[in-house]
């Protein structure tokens, strides 16, 4: 039986509903998708897109090209491509908590999200950081973001955190939380028995032996030494500017950045298209798009759902890897 | 006439002496190369490496491939490859000065610069926190490092300072400076009539409209905004890991980062081997190599040239089209 995943589109003002639309196009041998959606709002989707669509029971086949099952979860008020609206709000993140209380039930091996609007949730008067965030809370867990594609795997020490309060934040906890989240990840969703990751400094040039910057001698060494001596692979603490070439790159299961923008421009610029971002540490596999609503583009036809492919993909994979670890 | 321009190797213990008798193997069509630099570690790397070089008066024609023009400057004591040595900090440190003293006295018209040891300058008793810091003190200048490849021109607002004190360095005044060296050099050295400048923001997302950082709000959009009002071409500030996306760098002449890695790991990682190190501002051009002095390599034949040869040929560039800017 192939594992069952659930489908949660996102801000339905956006990308999202129209790249489920794509993504039912092309019937999946990996996994067994369910939309956690409003169905008017997947149909209004498929016909702004003039592609087929039929909506089915959550237990039906799919077989046909068009077919996607759906859990319908409805919005408060119709949507139109474009335009947030905050009476929706409550009903994009009651899709997310369901899709998310329906993996710890035990009903799906997995989760995979479309993009979701922070300015239009926290108008609609419910304080909401990232998907992430409430995922982590939702099952009670510390989690770590990764952003993935072909060529490299970042994991973030911090995400969403002004620059001027990045530096404070590394502390020895959370940079064991991370690196523990991280190595688990790698070994049980990815299967590689012994990960070898990159751990880069947070200073320019890795603090220069403390000329730049002493967190690397205070905070990152005493860390990775710690964990060194427990068996674990840990490169660096590297400079940031080095650490991606190409055949430095090669040698590393994972990149643990310190911070957002030292991550994720070349993450980004190396393969916008195919790249995902995953929840680790949750019960459940998680894995989300790596771009945002693009409601200028919503209901056009122009969105690349690229991205959305390579998350459902990459979701079944940890999935099917998951039942090899815990059969 | 080509343009004389300064070579100078840096650290003789590293990489640069030979990178300059690799450079020597081919005659150059585009400037009048003279290096200012130690005779015999130039000679004993190209022993090293088993490679012709015939020394020139700087004044000599230099026809054949393996000639070199010198105008000598002896290091202090004789130098062993891969082993820096304190008592050669001040020679190290007396041909970059006399470089720069001649491009002032117009010797020269450019300066090429291989790779100085940091800490072995500061081990001589001579402080030094870098080149570029060393050339703006001398020619009284203030200056914008840039690197630069064939893909993308990363100018840095700041750049080997503590993460910790980058976001208080943000400041008008010094972003103002940066955003005219940068376009100064861009329109007088890169020959563009009208540049567009990317300008990154500080904090992720370029903040979210304050939800991540305030420094986009209070200081970066007020100087873009008043520096648009003089018909400058000035993107952002953009999100730093979206800001290089192939299909957006192109529409780019430069992208200006606040900080180290924020603006070089996609630099680095878009190609290492041809990028180049340009110090924005001073009277001459100043185009040095984009790596160390790898220690570990040197006299060993093993280091790759591509970027001496690729500021060689920058610096004539920018040489030439100063010549058509003031002729």
């Amino acid at each position: 039986m192939l594992p069952a995943l659930a489908l949660v589109p996102g801000e339905p003002a956006g990308v999202g509903p129209e790249l489920c639309v794509r993504l039912a196009q092309i019937p999946r041998q990996d996994c067994r998708l369910v939309a956690l959606a409003d169905p008017q709002v997947l149909q209004a989707a498929a016909q702004a897109l003039s592609l087929p669509l039929r909506l089915r029971n959550e237990h039906e086949a799919t077989e046909r090209p068009g077919d996607l099952r759906v859990r319908p979860i409805p919005h408060a008020v119709s949507s139109v491509f474009g335009q947030t609206d905050p009476r929706n709000a409550a009903s994009v993140i009651q899709a997310l908590t369901a899709a998310a209380q329906a993996c710890l039930d035990g009903e799906f091996e997995g989760m995979v999200t479309g993009p979701v609007h922070k300015a239009a949730i926290n108008a609609g008067g419910i304080a909401y950081t990232g998907t992430t965030e409430l995922l982590a809370s939702h099952a009670g867990r510390e989690v770590v973001m990764m952003l993935a594609n072909d060529i490299v795997r970042v994991a973030l020490v911090t995400t969403h955190l002004p620059l001027r309060q990045v530096a404070d934040a590394i502390q020895p906890a959370l940079l064991r939380d991370c690196l523990r989240i991280t190595r688990d990840a790698l070994r049980h969703d990815f299967g590689i028995a012994d990960p070898v990751i990159a751990v880069l400094g947070l200073n320019p040039h890795a603090g220069e032996a403390g000329h730049l910057g002493s967190e690397e001698i205070e905070i990152i060494e005493p860390v990775l030494a710690e964990l060194r001596a427990q068996d674990w692979q840990l490169v660096g603490p590297l400079p940031a500017d080095t650490a991606f070439l190409p055949q430095k790159l090669s040698g590393f299961d994972a990149v643990l950045a310190m911070y957002h923008d030292q991550g994720l421009p070349v993450l980004k610029y190396s393969g916008f298209e195919h790249a995902v971002n995953l929840t680790l540490g949750l019960p459940y596999p998680r894995v989300a798009v790596d771009h945002g609503t693009a409601l200028e583009l919503a209901g056009r036809g122009l969105a690349d759902a690229s991205s959305l492919f390579a998350a459902t993909g990459q979701c079944a994979r940890i999935a099917l890897q998951r039942r090899r670890h815990h059969p």
